[in-house]
């Protein structure tokens, strides 16, 4: 990706990614993901939607604090802003088909530059969502999610729904109509908020209260445009505790279904989960979706990882199969992902300058969550871990216990039966046996 | 303390602790803390109301995970439970009165040892209450709140109200009644609960959703209890990220107020916020506090710090004047804590061994939150803190942006809006500004 | 082990484990640990040289610092000092010889209690390494290392080797002394200081450089008292960055290899690396072991795992095979451990009180070892993982690279040598094909 | 900032920065900083040696890997490279003299556009050097440190010294060169390496020795061509653990200082500390200083603060009080910096778009330097600080702990030192004393 190449796209020398099984030496070959093979009772790509990221994949450059670009893309090498668009889609469809991935997502600013005038912003977009429409047509591809980017123009530095000024808020609602509008032209099937920078750098200028009132409010509207104009997918919220910001106000997703729940979004709203940002809030992604799932607010997955030794949101590609059966685990017993898919939020490193990375990342996150899926399968379907956990809570299920959960007993009887029963039994967690069950299987 | 005296008390050789003022050389007496000072319309020890932590000042044996006790009690030395429990609560209150301390906290285990045996527990208890009432007749300390430890017995290490086994909730229900009558008997202004091993060890062992719909019943039994005798105080929940378990539920304040919110507990509970908890979270004690302040929650303070270098409880002393002043900002612009005070869940070093030391960690500590309180005020009322606070928001207040605020607005309107207004303004926020308004009144 | 139990040891009831292979439903059995199978030209068993840890798994009680113990252990039931530490010793043995590990590890308190008295403590660990030494005989087990316990008498509050008190020091050193006798009578291989408290806990209560230059003479004494009475074995050195103190001296690899540097004893040191420790340091357990391999020093590894949510040494079984892969990666290039072995310095869960646990936890541990072993032989065998990474480094082997090694260019040279040859090609890091690699082997 | 303003530089309206004291109302005025206030026997300023760092006031642009730039300066908006440069340097002269700032510091490519011509970017350097000398002759202002930027441009992505590529190894060297050339020229003090992307970003595509052994033959390299061409100052190494990089080989002071010592460069390099730095090594910044100042190797300062709360390297101006007091501790002890100062490696926030932001920034941290100086040296002299820290080491300068800092005592006779004299006395560490001893100075 160095180097400004004169062929139309960049892949052209990449051949159709396929399923060659265990045996393959082939690096550009899936070993697991074998998108037919059905397991627990659906075919292994119902249970993944996978989804590729068009900011990572076809924006990213490789840029960092410290560093200028090192990805250097043939689209962006001429042309106006439209053929150049174009010419980064005809790439973004050629790369997704030859790996198979069945969606893809982005952000408006993605697809095509933006200006700072709100009405040619829509005319660009529109022409880029006629021409995506046409593409899906051709190669089977779907719209995962839209979504708007309103957080890199420097008009949003202090905040888009949680501005300060009411001035900037209209902007973000600006960019947010015409994004929702090509979201239902284009069959998308959610639509997602990052709030990247609806948060505060210092709690000494900001009053936190009116800005989660603000963002409540700006929420009920965007979903009332888009019901009115049609759209019945889900809305997610993405979470994330920090950065760019000092403090995001959808830190993690109890803050998230908290807050959703105090201002009556939780009918049309769910959770787009990241792995990288559940551990910057220090927690494992599994509890993240342990969470949501409880809230039957799990929607979708940005799948990536965080660096355990780094200290900010690294996006790389998956690659710890332990981790993400714990997490499959979850997903299984949840029964899947309410109307989301699994979208990989990551990128390539920036000295990953090949064109091979970028399929190699794809191919080694697609095969990992395959391989999660059956080995989560597995320990589900033929060991005692299910039968472990439910017997663990089985004092509850009958006689006092019962009693207690339906909210008959009185604190004084709660005593009197302490007092009778005397000493409980030590009861072990088991815990080491239950890790081992996953690396039986793995 | 690291010698069994022949004395009664450790305490006798140190003199009251009295305001000396900021010229005193004297290291046994406070220099900001002057009670009666008026503050922003009331008495400073009104907007303070401290309080000493039974738990850590008179049982804390100085032991960690890598070494045995380093402080020895002579109320430890001899005689049955009760007599020790005694001589305790003999030097508590001299300790306590000494420092001019209006409070006190305690478990029902700091006070006295328990068994295996619920009924002979609530006689030691009882006992002890009684003997706890007449001290507070002779000396005019109250009790600022009571609770029981659900954490150190064994019984509990797969939590209390969350654990698996019904027998052992019932334990911990009944020591919660017995901690809740001696509360009520004691005046005791409020009620706390502290989690500490409501949460688990690995996700893989249990149903978080069981547990945490026994958690909120157990608290709603529990209050009625407490309601239902005579008990008119606030019940506090006090959140804590980890530590002991991995992940304790009552994560942090906006997880703890939305599960107040899922479970319709908002009436009676508020939060009791401890710095060190705060920072295990990933937030600024600042931050906790607005988060409460903001959802009209803000009860009660355990004041203390963390190490930033090291991740667990360290429960130091609270000794960095910036970011203390930081909070009081919070605190006053709040209107001061509702129902609580500030206690002091600190403990004094494992090698900090003198007498005195207990000492200087209290005056150190609470001048330093006098002269916070004092700070605060002065930006409050001498800068323009707060207009610049206001005036960020100002359109919001008029125009197109108050209704928006009043939801008149539709997102085609906003769009209009931002096509017809053109670019905002940018408007700096300021921080380095306001980060140095502070230390001008430090 | 929850339960006083009448038997004279736990472990009556639990078979010797042995190998039964991939497909074995067995949770006491192998699955991958099978101690002849030949890897990378050495017996599995020689490339790993597992031990068991006499604290936590005899000594273990599991307290934390919110609870009280919950493994009561049969052998702390009743009778003298040397009785108990007889029934310990010999259910450690039954335990160690059940599991097939052929080494051990202890601190002088783990095997037998010791009193304030020096004379006595001497003559306490001699009869008991007269009594290990007949186990060893009848079992053939075998010292890995011994080491003394510096660190949880109170006396060490402030330190050992580094305490301001020279008295204390004595009372360390002689410690040393009884524990480098007991090590050499017992055939140790080893020896091992970890300097849980040689640190600070404030830096204004401390003088460094004084505290370190006592270190270096500690060592020196101890060091030159071992070679003196025939001890040929290495001493290692086990860093660790904090807890219990706020900061250790041995903080990491690197620290701790330019200490010994400094001060003269790199001849007859290595390093002993542990998991949680390398984690708590802002490290990779893989990147620990390249430093301490890059110096001659990769001496013996404490296997565990920490949490990477929780901050403190949660020394938990290791169960992550990609993590463990990448160490056996430098474990392997760098030819194996020098003198060392792989120690389960790992406790089980608090919560984990059945007999089976312990033995659950050991077997998960060394096959996830054995797994990660032959994975990572795989990697080196049969990917060009090896090639990669030589030929990335080729432009110094020879011509102006090279010369540039030998030191024979100036910066003017070299700034030639760039504007002649121009703008360098860029040159892809390869990274997720690398990680993709590992994957491919588990 | 915001606006690209007609005038010739953004200063203009804001008048020269002069010390009015405690009572001034003017945030444009120093309360602290009086540069000739004798403090411990020299000027405030010979203490403080303060330095404006070119690259974030000058350079910083307020992007951030979620947005764009938010700073748009005039010199940036027209003209050939050296124009847009010279008017950058007036600017930066203008902002230095008016804070009163006595040095400045610079990367070659904060002075100027480089290109990837080898000649024709020394040529650039050239030019801008004269003008620069010019500009230090009319003002009095001197270069504190030059260095180069090896971190920015693509060829570095995989490191400079340190490359994989002998051929990006040359590159970097010829940009050291000419910053060394340049650094001659103006009579710069000292010369500093910051090794951003000297680490790696996987250690599975990494040879860590060779790199290691790269880094320090540049070093030696560079070292000789300076003192070839007359440079007397210091080099300086900067530590930093991480970013952009996974692992930055110059972790923390300790490791540097371990790899100098290794490499036979201690004699001419000293370490360039920073606060941030030392905080995502999991550091204090005392810490740091403290382990320079014992080797003899404290020779500059960054001046800066993160965010505890963040992973990242924030790079705020410093505002705590506290903090900073007990840093100033460790340099007055140690007698200052050896031929460094304090530079302001610091930056506004990127929603700090108001000229007066920057002048707020600096002025803040220099008054908190200034008082942090006097708080400091009023602990040292006026309290019994120095006094308790050398009475806690007392026992080792006579008798039997003296004759072991000697080496005159074996193991056997430290252990007949600890029979003889029994159990010793517990002393306390005092650090509630101490840690409040600060606040009574501040």
């Amino acid at each position: 990706m160095s180097t400004v190449l004169d062929q139309k796209t960049l892949f052209s020398a990449i051949p159709t990614i396929k399923f060659e099984g265990l045996e393959s030496d082939n690096p550009l070959a899936f070993r697991w993901y074998d998108e037919s093979r059905v397991v627990a009772g659906k075919p292994m790509k119902e249970w993944l939607r996978f989804a590729g990221a068009y900011w990572h994949s076809f924006n990213g450059s490789g840029a960092d604090p410290f560093g200028e670009p090192t990805h250097l893309f043939p689209w962006d090498a001429a042309g106006d802003a439209i053929t150049r668009a174009k010419a980064k889609m005809d790439a973004a469809f050629e790369f997704l088909t030859k790996l198979g991935l069945p969606y893809y997502c982005f952000h408006d600013v993605d697809v095509v530059d933006y200006t700072n005038d709100v009405a040619d912003n829509e005319r660009r977009l529109q022409t880029m969502t006629e021409y995506a429409r046409q593409k899906q047509q051709e190669t089977g591809l779907k719209l995962l999610w839209g979504t708007a980017n309103l957080f890199s123009h420097r008009r949003y530095m202090n905040g888009a729904a949680t501005n300060p000024d009411f001035h900037v808020l209209a902007h973000g609602a600006a960019q947010v109509k015409a994004a929702i509008d090509a979201t239902i032209a284009l069959g998308g099937e959610n639509y997602v908020f990052w709030g990247g920078r609806e948060g505060y750098m210092t709690l000494l200028n900001t009053n936190m209260q009116r800005e989660q009132e603000n963002f409540a409010r700006f929420l009920h509207t965007c979903k009332d445009y888009a019901r009115r104009n049609g759209f019945r997918g889900t809305f997610f919220i993405e979470p994330k505790p920090m950065e760019p910001t000092k403090h995001q106000y959808d830190y993690d997703a109890a803050t998230v279904i908290g807050f959703l729940r105090q201002y009556d979004l939780l009918g049309d709203f769910k959770l787009n989960l990241e792995v990288n940002h559940a551990t910057l809030a220090g927690h494992t992604f599994q509890h993240e979706l342990q969470v949501a799932a409880d809230a039957g607010m799990l929607g979708s997955i940005d799948a990536n990882r965080g660096d355990y030794q780094n200290g900010w949101d690294t996006d790389q590609f998956p690659n710890d199969i332990y981790e993400l059966t714990e997490s499959m685990l979850v997903i299984l017993e949840a029964g899947g992902l309410q109307g989301g898919g699994i979208n990989f939020d990551a990128k390539i490193r920036r000295n990953s300058t090949d064109v091979q990375d970028l399929f190699h990342a794809h191919i080694g996150g697609m095969d990992l969550f395959a391989r999660a899926l059956i080995t989560a399968d597995n320990v589900l379907q033929k060991s005692d871990y299910r039968q472990i956990r439910q017997q663990r809570y089985a004092s509850f299920d009958e006689g006092a216990g019962a009693a207690f959960r339906r909210g008959e007993l009185t604190l004084e009887q709660l005593r009197d039966y302490a007092a009778e029963h005397g000493e409980p039994q030590i009861i072990s967690g088991r815990q080491e046996y239950l890790e081992n069950l996953i690396n039986r299987y793995i």
